[in-house]
Order: C-alpha cells, then sequence, then structure tokens
C-alpha cells in the first residue's frame, strides 16, 4: 500500500521508516518548499500544482500536520481516504472548537474566554484572575502565538505581541505536571492507549517526556483513557490522537490541547513500547490490527533543539537511542530526539541527566517524581 | 555520513532503515540490474559502468553480500575505506581459505577434505564416512551447490549435480542444534557478542532463529566468544561477522561457516536485542561507540519464503513484528521475516506455532530445547 502524507517533516520521516517494514511505500506532498523527510518521494508543491499527482500514486492519505486548509482536506476525500478525516483537522486547529468539543463531552478544561480585542483581553484577564494565558484561537503550535499576563494591565501589549483576530484566554492552571496521551483508533472503531507521558516544556517548548509514571494512579489513567476514547469515537476517528492535560494537586486532569497526529510526547513509544506510536498510526490508517502498547521499560525522550549534541557521546551511554532529523542547525529547531531507556526510573534519571550534558543548552530535567526516587 | 552499500536486496534496507535514525545517508550500488532494497539511492550498474560516480557520492563502503569480486572490492579500497576489508571478501567466498583460517587459529571444525574430482570425492567420502557433505569451493549460500553423499557411490551423481572443479567434503556432524554468533568489532578494535542463536535450516535455507537460549552453559557461549573474537583480531575486522557452528551431544562447538555481515541468523535482534545487528555494523562502519547486545526477551525470527503469509493476522499476535522485503513472491526466496517476542520460551513456542500457521510452507518449528520447556 502506498502512503500519502501531507507534510514532509521529521513526522513524516518517522512514518516511513515505520512503515517500510510493513511493505509500505511513501508518497510525501510538501507545500513548504522546503521538505526534510529525506526518504520516500516527495513530491514539492508549494502552488497546489501537483495535486492529482499526488493522489494517483497513493492509495490512502494521512498528514504529520494539522495546519492544513480544511478545504484540500475536503477536497482530497473526495478521492482517497484520508485519516484521520477533515472534522479532526477542523477541531484541532480552531482551540475555540476544539474547548467547545471538550465541554460538550464533558472533559474538564481550564476555564477560558473568547475574546476579540485588547479591551475584552483585559476584561479576561481580570475575571478570570492573572496570571492568565492568551493563545491565538488559529495557528498556535510549539508556544508559538501565545502570551501569559501576569496583570490584567498587560492586555494592550499581549493582544499586539499575538497579533491575531481572536484569542482564547484561561486560567493558569496550579499544576503538579503536564501529561500527555497518546492512543489510536483502527478503522474498525478499536481503541488502544500508550501509557501516560509527563512532559517537561520550555518555552512552550517539550524538551522531555518520561514514561511510564511510576507514580500514577491507575483511576487517573483510566479517566485520560475515558476522556480520550470519548474524543475518538465522537470525530470517529482513524489514527493516533495525542491529548495534553494538566494534572493538578488534587490528581484531577484538565485537557490543555490535542493534535490529529503522531506527536512529539509519543516519540518514546520507538525504543519504549511495544509498537511504536508511528507503526500504530500506520496499522490504523490501513485497516490493519493495532499493535501492543505496553511499555518496555522506563523511558525519556530528551529533544535536542537548535544545536547537535555529541552524538558519539550520546551513543556511547548503554540503551540510549538516537533518532537524527537529517536537518541543518538553526535556533528553535527540532533536529533529533534521543530515547534514554532503563531498568528503573532512577536508573533513567542519571543517565537522562548524562545525556542533558551532551545537548547544547538542555534545561535540567525535572520530573515531578524526582524527589520519591 | 553517507554509507555506500555493495548489494541492494533486504539486508541493504534493513541497514538503510537502521541507518536514517544515526542521520545517514545511503547509496547502493546493485550489479544485479535488480535491486530491491526500496529506499536510498540506487545505482544500478550491471556492466561496471559507476564506479566512480559512487564512489563520489559516499564516504564509506559496506556491503551486503561477500560473493563480490574481490578485485573490485580491492579496487574501492583504494578510493575509500570499506568495511569489512577485502580479505574478510576474500576468506569467507573461499570454503579451503576459510577452513584454512579455522585450522590455523585452532577453532575445531567438522573433518574435511578438498577434492577436484569425482574420483577424490568417492575417496574422501571412504574415508571420511558417509554420510558426508560436498559443498562448492565458491559461490555457495542459501544451501545451493551442495549435496549429501549417504554412499560412497553417490560421488560420481553428487559431483555431476554440484558442477564445481573444486568440492570441500565434509564428515556429517552429529549435532545436537546449529547456532550462530553475531559479533561487532569497531575501528578501535572493541568486540561486542550477541547472544548465541539457535538455528532451523530445512533444505539448506534458514527458517527459525531463536535467542537467547534457555539451556545454553555459560561456557559454551564464551567459547563461542573466543572463537569469534580470534578470527575478528586476526582479519583486523570492522563490522558485524556471523559465524555459524554446529553444538554436539558433548556441548562442543565445531565452526560451519562465516559470513563477513549482516546475517539472518541475527535479524532477531531487530526487535529482541537493545541495538540491532543493523545499527551496530553501522556504528561500527563510522567509528561510532558500539551499543548493548543485551536481549531483551525471549526472540524467535521466522523467514516468510517463496509465498506472502497472512500479514493481518500476524499483526493480530501481540509482540509479533513484521519486516517485509517489498519483494514479489517467488519460489525460495525470501519476502519478510517476523520476529516474534514473548516473555517465556514456553509463550514463545506457542506464539511461534500460531505464526507458523499463517505462513505458506513453513515448517513445524523444532528447536533442542522444545520438550524441555
Amino acid at each position: 500500500m502506498n502512503i500519502g502524507v501531507l507534510g514532509a517533516g521529521q513526522l513524516g520521516r518517522m512514518l516511513a521508516l515505520a512503515g517500510y517494514p510493513l511493505g509500505n511505500r511513501f508518497t510525501f506532498l510538501d507545500t513548504t518548499g522546503n521538505p526534510s523527510a529525506g526518504i520516500g518521494e516527495v513530491i514539492v508543491d508549494p502552488d497546489n500544482q501537483h495535486l492529482a499527482e499526488f493522489l494517483a500514486k497513493v492509495d490512502v492519505v494521512t498528514y504529520e500536520f494539522e495546519h492544513l486548509p480544511v478545504m484540500l482536506v475536503q477536497e482530497i476525500e473526495k478521492h482517497k481516504p484520508v485519516y484521520p478525516s477533515s472534522r479532526a483537522i477542523e477541531v484541532c486547529q480552531n482551540r475555540v472548537e476544539e474547548k467547545a468539543l471538550f465541554d460538550r463531552l464533558n472533559i474538564p478544561t481550564p476555564s477560558y474566554r473568547v475574546v476579540e480585542s485588547a479591551e475584552q483581553l483585559e476584561a479576561a484577564a481580570r475575571e478570570l484572575g492573572c496570571p492568565v494565558v492568551a493563545k491565538s484561537v488559529t495557528e498556535g503550535y510549539d508556544g508559538k502565538g501565545q502570551a501569559v499576563l501576569k496583570a490584567s494591565e498587560e492586555a494592550a501589549e499581549a493582544w499586539q505581541s499575538i497579533g491575531h483576530a481572536q484569542l482564547i484566554v484561561e486560567a493558569f492552571v496550579d499544576f503538579v505536571r503536564e501529561v500527555s496521551m497518546i492512543a489510536v483508533r483502527g478503522r474498525d472503531g478499536e481503541v488502544v492507549f500508550y501509557p501516560m507521558a509527563e512532559n517537561q516544556h520550555v518555552g512552550g517548548i517539550l524538551r522531555y517526556s518520561v514514561a511510564p509514571l511510576p507514580d500514577l494512579d491507575v483511576q487517573v489513567q483510566q479517566t485520560a483513557d475515558t476522556y480520550i476514547r470519548t474524543l475518538l469515537d465522537e470525530l470517529d476517528y482513524v489514527g493516533v490522537l495525542a491529548l495534553e492535560l494538566f494534572q493538578t494537586r488534587d490528581g484531577s486532569l484538565l485537557a490543555n490541547e490535542m493534535a490529529p497526529r503522531v506527536h512529539n510526547s509519543g516519540h518514546w513509544t520507538m525504543d519504549g513500547a511495544v509498537t511504536s506510536q508511528f507503526e500504530n498510526h500506520l496499522r490504523a490508517v490501513q485497516g490493519l490490527p493495532l499493535g501492543s502498547t505496553q511499555a518496555i521499560a522506563p523511558t525519556c525522550m530528551v529533544n535536542v533543539i537548535g544545536r547537535e549534541g555529541d552524538n558519539t557521546a550520546m551513543l556511547a551511554l548503554s540503551n540510549t537511542h538516537l533518532h537524527r532529523y537529517d536537518k541543518a542547525e538553526r535556533a528553535g529547531r527540532k533536529l533529533a530526539h534521543v530515547n534514554v531507556v532503563a531498568a528503573t526510573h532512577t536508573e533513567l534519571l542519571e543517565k537522562v541527566r548524562a545525556c542533558q550534558a551532551l545537548i547544547p543548552d538542555a534545561p535540567p530535567v525535572e520530573w515531578s517524581f524526582s524527589n520519591t526516587l
């Protein structure tokens, strides 16, 4: 089966690496003019001239990036199956729609307001109580289009800096940790869940994901499973869905946002789970049985951003797996990730610290459970 | 680093899949006119017209097939580093040289004679005592160019059927099992060993490899480690070396043959070991630190030969990993392998039997230790 992928970055690359062993071939449609997948066939199409050629080659279409024109995806759906569907894209690329869906499905979220001017932003900040987080309704990812307001007086400046016509303003959540759920739904409606991961962001960019969590209450995992299953079923979803949540001091979960694709916080599954998120996404979109999501051992994903790490020294660390994206260095660019696997979380923490020391500008790793190890 | 690979079959394909995450790119030189790797850049060069183009693209050269013209490899060595060296190819493609090396390094082998006529073959069969195995000195692999003589009177017929000018005749070994060692030597002389695997051949073609072995005496593994280390050091070898041996009733090991490359009996490492043989081969040829060869769990590699299996049903078996080579079906052709992983050898045996039932013409799995489980 030839898989068509919209986008040709590192997520597409890792999908292909997982799909060749299944006998798949890959055709990427790149609309940026700057593909980086480095494998498979890439159709570079910044002016939307080659869609027919792309469609003629592929049996099924998926994507690595949800900030796509919905009309383009709807057009593709007329010709070939697209998984996840354009409906998932529509919801996930618009924070207002996303929040409305969470509300409708009784999935708790931080309190929020939708605002359309600096004045409304200021009022919302006062109502919710600062600090608040203001986010553009569309096109936000990797911390872009966001601002934190420590006081309602900062509204005018924040409005200016984000520069969007509509924002979501959220009450600041006093969370214990940020977590994410990766789940997969097959074409037959079967759903499998990966163990919840804890994520450490710095400046809105993910730096570390660790799973499974040694101190996770079974009930909390089950609650998260229920939330994401509700979303999957509601959207009649096929493929991997990522749901980011906050866990508060009393253990409850608040949904932050979701992404209708393989997700950076699921990269740990490449070496830490029986079946990777990439393989399971491909199994799903092809209608194949889903693979086990069981964790093999405590694993931490470490992002390499902006500048390459000391790869030789990292490979000398035992059970440490390098995944380079074959991209040139550039500030803020995700260049690679490293999956560190260990027999215990204590050993894992030591190894991740050793790894961190080999990556330029990598922040100190901080897990919510570090001091209990 | 751009890795040049001589040959473009499934071994090259799996090298590339292991190498992209290390940041490598791949250029294959195919001299058969029928490449199947399906990824990377393939230079199809049946008439040896494009060697300069190949050499200009690559930083280091390795190969997936040792039955290459030694002079070609020596020519390449003048321009780019080749690992393993042409010396390894020279020894491994000639059974007389290989046996002489085993003898010189005091690595036990089955008794043998070199013969150059039907009459000499008959005499050797009488001296060694039938049954004996006659093998062409060159170009033999996957059971090709071999014959078993049950009586010395069969010499003329066997000589005819093999059709080579020089044969090796070996005493039949009353082995308990066929095993293989996969070891890796780095450019700095570091050597790592995978746990010994037990191999089941049918008609000279590998069908199953299982590792680690639950009943393996530590001393036997150490003896095998010593044998292969001696070979690696003697050849100043860089990369993966595979050594096939017979284990006899008293536990001793007799070397059968070796292959200077990643090997079918090491495919289990893709899902059953911390670092696969493919990644470790690439680490070695690039001068990177070698990865852990530790087994994660009992694993059995099942070959799919001639006709595709029921892939959907196989993927429904838990912890079962499909590795397809994207080749058309053809009698005797290796199309894929499946790595089955389980918590115990007993569970593994059950799952391998379930897998076998889904593969056309797969023989019943028979491990030497099956009845002790």
